[in-house]
C-alpha cells in the first residue's frame, strides 16, 4: 500500500476530523495544505524554506511539467522528487484543470482532449491514459485521475456529461495504471447536483480507492453553494479514506470545509497573494505596499516564528516591495505558507480539543 | 578607532598581501570582496544566505537608500544593519558615483550636485557634508567620501578638475564628519594620469584616513590601463592602510588587482550576472539557459560546496531559469556569491604559499 490513512479522532460536534497520512516518504498530519509547486518550485521558496515552514506534502502540476521541462526530463532525473530536491510526499494533479483553463484552443470528446501548448502553440493530446503515463514518468506519491471540470452554475446536462466521461475516465486511469508505489485518487464531479455527485461517487468507490478527491468546486460558485455540496456528499463518503478538496486555499473557505470532514487541500492562492504583497495574519490581512506601514518597525505578527517574523519589520518589507526585490516575494512566501501550515496546525489542535466553532469565528472575523 | 588593519603577510614575489579588518562588528579578512546590496538587500538573498556564502562586509548604496525608503526611514529603524537584519560590517558609498551615473539631469559645480531622482523627478542637492550626513543616518560601519569620477579617457583639464574637487570635498567630508564609531575613507581620482593620482594620493593622505580608495576605474578603460595604474600608484601608498578598489568584481579583474596590492572590492557584476543566468565556476563559464544544460544531471561545479550545488542540477537550473522562477535567480545568485569568496580565499592562500602567479593563470584562462 502506497498509502495508509489512520483516522485519529472525529469530532462529536461536527463532521471535522484528524487523521494520518502515512507515505514511504514521510507522514502527513490532516487537515493538510499542500503548498503548489506548478514548475517543480513552489515560486520564491526552496524545499528547505518549504520544510521549514511546516509543509509534510506538496503538490505539483502535470500539466507544467509535460510542457517544460518534459516528463521524460524529470524521470531521467530521477523523479520529481530528485529533481527539485524535495523528499517529502508529493502530490500531482492530471493536467486536466490547467488544460481546461490555459489553452486557448481545445478539444474535448469522450476519449480524449486535444490542444495546444500555452507555451509553444504545439498540438498536445491528453487521455487518461497520457494522465497515468506522465504522472506514473514524475513519480508523485499521490497522483490524480483525468476528469471533466465544468464550471458553477452550469446547466444540468453539461454536469451529467461531466460526470459520465469523470467515471470512464476513472476507469481508464485504473486500467492504465502499472506502477504500485503511487496511490491514484479518483475526482467526485456533479457541480452543484447532490444527486449527480452522490452517483458520480458511489461510482468511484466502487474500485475502492485509497483516498478520494472532490474537484469542480472553487471554480467561481459562492461559498455557501460550495459548504452546501460538502454537508450533503460527504456523509455519503467512507470514513477511511481521506477527502482532499481540490484548489482550495482561503483561511475562511479552510476552516468551513474542514468543519465538513475535508482532509486535503492546495491552492496557488497564498502564495501568489504573498507575491503580490498580500499577507495573511491571525490579527487579520496585511496589504505591505500600503503606506502606512513605512515606518512601521514591527513584525508582521509579532507571535509569528516564521524566518521573516523573527528577523524582519513591516517597514523592510514595505520597502523591499516597494523596490520590487526579489527578497520581499520570498519573505510574504515564506509568512503566508508557514501561516497556512499553523492554520492547519490550530485547526486539528482545535477539533482535538472541541473549540473548532471558536477558530471559525476567529477565522471569519478577519475577513 | 573604528577600523583597525593588520597587515598579516605581503608576497616577496608581488605587492599582494593578505590582512585583517577589525571593526566591532566582526573582521574581515583581505584581499576581500564586498557583495552589493543596493536597496538594503543583496538582490535575491536572504542576510542569513549571505553570511552562509561566506561574506564578511557588505556594500550599500546611499544614493538609492537616501531616495528610498529615505535615510529617516533607516535611521528610526535603528540603521541599516537592524534594518536589512545583517550584522556584520557594512560600507556604504556616497551617492556620488549614481548620482553620476542614473539621474538624466544633473548640474556640478564645486559646491554641490543639483539632480533629479529616478524615481519621481524630484530635485536634489547633493553636497559633501550631505553625503556625509546620509551616511551618518544610515550608520555603516565604513563610510566614503563624496567624489568627482570622470570617465576614462577623459582630457587632463577635466581629469585635473576632479581631482581638484575630489580634495576638496575630501576636506569638507572631514570637517562635516561627526560620529566617531564610523571610519571614513578618502578617494584617490585622477584617471589615468600617475600625476595627477600622485598628487591627489599624497593631499588625501596628508590627513591620515583609516584606508584608502582608488574610483575613477572600471569606468569603461582596458583592463591594461587598470593595472597600469594600479601598478603606478599603490607604491605610493602607505603599507598600512586598507586599499579599495571600487566596482571591480570579475574575477580576472579581481587576480590582476590583488597581485598589484589591492585589498578590498566590491562590484554588482557578480549578482547581476547570476540573475542573467551567467555562472562563474573553477572549470570556466556557464550559461545556464543554453540548451545543452537540459539534460545535465550534474551539479555546476562538482567539487563547489554551496547550497545550489549541494541539492541542485544544471538540469534544474536550467528548467528554473526557462520558466523565469524566482528560485533560478536565487541559486544562481547563491552561487556566484560563494564562488567570488572562495576566489578571495584561493587567492589568500596562494599569496601565502607564493602560488598567486600559478592561480592567476588558472583565473585567466577561464575567460
Amino acid at each position: 500500500m502506497p498509502l495508509k490513512f489512520r483516522l485519529l479522532y472525529t469530532s462529536p460536534d461536527s463532521c471535522a476530523r484528524i487523521g494520518l497520512l502515512e507515505t514511504r516518504r514521510g507522514r502527513i498530519h490532516t487537515p493538510c495544505f499542500m503548498p503548489v509547486g506548478t514548475h517543480a518550485t513552489v515560486k520564491a521558496l526552496s524545499p528547505h524554506e518549504l520544510k521549514e515552514a511546516g509543509a509534510e506534502i506538496l503538490l505539483s502540476n502535470t500539466y507544467h511539467l509535460w510542457l517544460r521541462p518534459g516528463e521524460d526530463v524529470i524521470q531521467e532525473a530521477g523523479g520529481l522528487h530528485r529533481f527539485m530536491s524535495w523528499d517529502g510526499p508529493i502530490l500531482t494533479d492530471s493536467g486536466g484543470f490547467q488544460v481546461f483553463s490555459l489553452p486557448k484552443f481545445r478539444k474535448i470528446t469522450d476519449k480524449e482532449i486535444i490542444f495546444r501548448s500555452h507555451i509553444d502553440g504545439s498540438v498536445r493530446v491528453l487521455t487518461p491514459e497520457k494522465a497515468i503515463a506522465l504522472q506514473e514518468a514524475l513519480g508523485a506519491d499521490i497522483i490524480m485521475q483525468l476528469d471533466h471540470c465544468p464550471p458553477i452554475p452550469a446547466p444540468y446536462k453539461e454536469l451529467e456529461q461531466a460526470v459520465e466521461r469523470t467515471i470512464a475516465w476513472w476507469r481508464r486511469c485504473l486500467r492504465a495504471k502499472t506502477r504500485s508505489d503511487q496511490a491514484l485518487f479518483p475526482i467526485v464531479q456533479g457541480g452543484d447536483q447532490l444527486s449527480l455527485r452522490q452517483y458520480c461517487a458511489e461510482q468511484l468507490l466502487a474500485d475502492d480507492p485509497p483516498g478520494i478527491a472532490i474537484g469542480g468546486l472553487s471554480v467561481g460558485e459562492p461559498p455557501e453553494v460550495r459548504v452546501q455540496v460538502l454537508k450533503e456528499l460527504i456523509p455519503h463518503l467512507p470514513e477511511d479514506k481521506p477527502r482532499y478538496l481540490m484548489g482550495v486555499g482561503h483561511p475562511r473557505d479552510l476552516i468551513l470545509a474542514i468543519e465538513q470532514g475535508v482532509d486535503m487541500f492546495d491552492c496557488v492562492m497564498p502564495t501568489r497573494n504573498a507575491r503580490n504583497s498580500g499577507l495573511f495574519t491571525f490579527r487579520g490581512k496585511v496589504r505591505i505596499r500600503n503606506a502606512k506601514y513605512k515606518r512601521d518597525f514591527t513584525p508582521l505578527d509579532p507571535d509569528c516564528s516564521c524566518y521573516t517574523c523573527r528577523y524582519f519589520t513591516k517597514a523592510y518589507l514595505h520597502h523591499l516591495f516597494k523596490c520590487k526585490e526579489i527578497l520581499g516575494a520570498r519573505l510574504a512566501t515564506i509568512h503566508n505558507t508557514y501561516f497556512l501550515q499553523q492554520l492547519m496546525q490550530k485547526a486539528r489542535k482545535a477539533i482535538q480539543e472541541g473549540t473548532l466553532v471558536q477558530l471559525r469565528q476567529k477565522i471569519l472575523s478577519l475577513g
